[in-house]
């Protein structure tokens, strides 16, 4: 059995992957195998019916936007088979889109990555609907480093829907992570892995709350029932419009037949049990910053699936198919075996909680979590340099974290600031520009990536002497950084060159 | 013809306003009208249609939120008449459901206003769905004050939909409107009122542009074709089989017959072309705060809705029918007359600038903008005071208004503070607290009103030395505003009071 539909010559994949690997793309020598109904310009799309293959101009927008990075496309794969494709080592990452765990589960069950979007976030230009309201595409990968990449590659170069102003772009430092207070279909050895991977997020410091889990499976059984189907079946009708020459499979034909009969209130009134769902399930998860759940609660035999097709796929589905439904994000990685089987788990989190799902699935690999998640590449984002009390670690940073702000590294000033310890509670540093003529120190601090009403939030409470400004580093850079009002008298603490120094030295009468 | 379903004793209303008029709620001693589908607490809701009545225990999360304001309920109204009860004066606002021009329509109509403020915003909780996607609570009034008052209460006491943190408050100083570039069903008389309308907005300094009007006709066009309309069939199916033993009017059995066979393909087709059209409608307006249409395109004679009541209702919504479909908001007011007609227009916004749509609403009126209009009820908010070149007239005051901030007066610093010329350009003022002990001065300043996101960006972009922090106010209190790195040497201006008295004065060297 082959992966692939359709492969491109090894010779001119071979040729653009070494001109690739000479370029600047982010994706550089990465390669793509891309899902039966996303476009590759001059190559067949299928979704899966010879009768409605038709051969695309143009790449579709999630495809141009990884090629524009370096990323070389392998070839076609069959509508599941991408994640084995990445698997086997056939590909290095796969485009693919994910409307009910589609993506998902194959992902777990193949033991590799899964990054699907927060829905809507990049474009499905050139992509064969399935189900136009809950499609979404998703990048998978072998490793969450890699995935994310591609993903920064997506957001920047194929965005769609735009990202609010107050965008979380971290989890914060003690994470509080849902499990389902029931885990239907799931095998002993499987609940024992599930087990296994709560235990390792508790051993990383997060913290486990239970929720209530029938909101969500009600709605991935609605999506089983029948009129949310319909309007998979309105694309497949739309298509058949678009392509009036297609000869049909007498199957097609009974399918299409069939979707002109559900009824439209059908329709309305499950779309409406979905919104009170969703509503339930969203008020259960307040105050909570992701769910994690099994990707996939088995992994069943040719056998099984035989005997029971449309059961062991809704069955398969348990953990999945509300996701878009209730408008979530969610990273898939692997977490260990369920006896021979690859066991992977799912951290879902809320619309635009994406750099939250990615840290905190980052906690079931061996990589770090990455410096600049993808969201970065998009969601609009602002600088804080600081010097004292928000300082890692400092008795205020929860002002920052609380606010989803990222910490991203040290700076040191340019040798033209002065610190003193001003008499406040907490004790604060405040920093001042020395005037021209003047010595100053450099001095260290730590900077902070935040949403642009986390800082203005942040900048509303901000009590009286602290100011921020523009302070000069020594990159010769102006960032966005904490000063003071130079009236408040403070002893010069400026040659520790930084606060925690002058901690350190004691050099700063505590409270 | 009474334009009332039922009305509550004279000497129960008599008493309740007395009391209210005593009271300290936004709305001591106004009259409230309340839609038939609106529940009022023990008052029988009809939606139109006998056979479905019902008495509900609670009132309406609209209406309990204008009750705790104060409104006392006069009584209700038959579905299309609450506009009527506010133009005689038997009420002074309304509370209504405004799903595809309904409300506007009878507004523009009888010389009132009315607010249709975002969908969502306000919460549905007890009223009948017509088409519960599209449905939206409306506020009525004979000024575009109080309805600005009544909207305030019920963005307070019924919030549903959050606002984003980027929210615009103001319109800008100097708006941009468009105007459709073809004006169906409109009579000359009435053309000459339009055009009147537009004249008098140019005369208050707006610039106006024209748009293409097809997408805008085309969604309204969807709404009258079916599909979409399978959802108000839709409640009414719910509505039955909610009330099983309701004795049903032979129409009434029709409509529900024909709804039950709309099929789903149809109304995800019409969806999605609504998508569609709304994103070419919205491209065509980036760039533009408002778009100014007529309420109405002709008041129809009795003959003419006997001789043709579907078109008649058809063209009567075509320039209200799209708003909910495109997620816009609207505020409709008077704006002279069509010969012997009331003539109204609607100034309508995209989803959130309720205040852009309010401030150029009230050009039409004789009524100032309100100083804090509704929406500052409910949307997330911070303020900044400044000192100089962001002075209303300043010549960088457009860093704020075009991040959406609002002026709110004039205010003067505690007498602590020193103001310096900076040596900037343009010339900036730096305002530092003086040292305890030393004498001061009482700075005069500007307060602006803006969203968290706007002020982390506005942050985010200021140059060096200004900085912001707290400074403290004549009145006690300590808010966000200008202050300075000190180490940057400058003349004391403090003697002046203010940067426009200094400026005055000649005691600025201008670059």
């Amino acid at each position: 059995m082959t992966v692939w539909i359709s492969r491109r010559p090894e010779a001119d994949v071979g040729r653009e992957l070494a001109e690739s690997r000479s370029g600047p793309g982010l994706l550089a020598g990465v390669r793509l195998a891309v899902k039966g109904n996303v476009d590759v310009g001059g190559v067949a799309t299928t979704a899966g019916c010879p009768e409605f293959a038709y051969v695309p101009d143009a790449d579709a927008a999630a495809v141009a936007a990884l090629r524009a990075e370096g990323a070389v496309v392998v070839g076609k794969t069959n509508l599941d088979q991408f994640a084995i494709a990445v698997s086997t080592g056939e590909a290095d990452i796969a485009v693919a889109t994910d409307t009910a765990g589609s993506g998902r589960v194959p992902a777990g069950l193949q033991g590799i990555v899964e990054i699907k979007p927060t829905r809507g976030l990049i474009s499905l230009d050139g992509v064969v609907p399935a189900c136009e309201s809950y499609d979404c595409i998703t990048i998978f990968a072998s490793s969450l480093l890699l995935a994310d990449t591609a993903m920064a590659a997506l957001a920047a170069w194929a965005p769609n829907r735009s990202w609010p102003a107050d965008t979380t772009l971290a989890a914060p430092p003690t994470p509080v992570v849902a499990v389902p207070d029931e885990l239907p279909h799931l095998d002993p050895l499987w609940r024992a892995a599930f087990d296994a991977a709560v235990t390792r997020l508790q051993a990383c410091g997060v913290r486990i709350v239970t929720v209530g889990f029938a909101p969500f499976l009600a709605a991935a059984k609605l999506l089983h029932r029948g009129a949310l189907v319909s309007e998979r079946h309105a694309a497949i009708t739309q298509f058949i419009d678009a392509h009036p020459d297609a000869a049909l499979d007498p199957a097609v034909q009974e399918i299409v037949a069939t979707a002109r009969d559900i009824p439209a209130y059908r329709l309305v009134a499950d779309r409406a049990e979905v919104r009170r769902l969703q509503q339930l399930a969203m008020a259960s998860l307040a105050g909570v910053d992701a769910l994690l759940v099994p990707t996939a609660p088995m992994h069943p035999s040719i056998a099984e699936v035989e005997g029971d097709p449309v059961g062991v796929n809704e069955r398969l589905g348990t953990y999945a198919d509300f996701c878009n439904l209730f408008d979530m994000c969610g990273v898939a990685v692997p977490a260990g075996v369920a006896g021979d089987a690859q066991f992977g788990v799912t951290v879902l989190a809320r619309a635009f909680d994406d750099a939250v799902a990615l840290d905190i699935a980052a906690l079931f690999t061996d990589e770090p979590a990455p410096a600049t998640p993808w969201p970065l590449a998009a969601a609009d984002h602002v600088e804080l340099v600081v010097f004292g009390a928000h300082l890692l670690g400092g008795p205020l940073v929860h002002q920052l974290t609380d606010r989803g702000a990222r910490f991203a590294g040290e700076i040191t000033t340019a040798p033209r600031y002065r610190m003193t310890a001003l008499p406040t509670t907490p004790p604060k540093p405040g920093v001042t520009r020395v005037p021209e003529g003047v010595d100053g120190a450099a001095l260290t601090g730590h900077r902070w990536l935040l949403s642009p009403a986390a800082l203005g939030r942040f900048l509303a409470e901000l009590p009286a002497p602290m100011q921020l400004g523009k302070v000069e580093f020594a990159d010769g850079s102006w960032r966005t950084a904490f000063g003071c009002d130079a009236a408040v008298p403070g002893e010069d603490i400026s040659s520790h060159g930084s606060w925690t120094n002058a901690l350190a030295a004691g050099a700063v009468r505590q409270a």
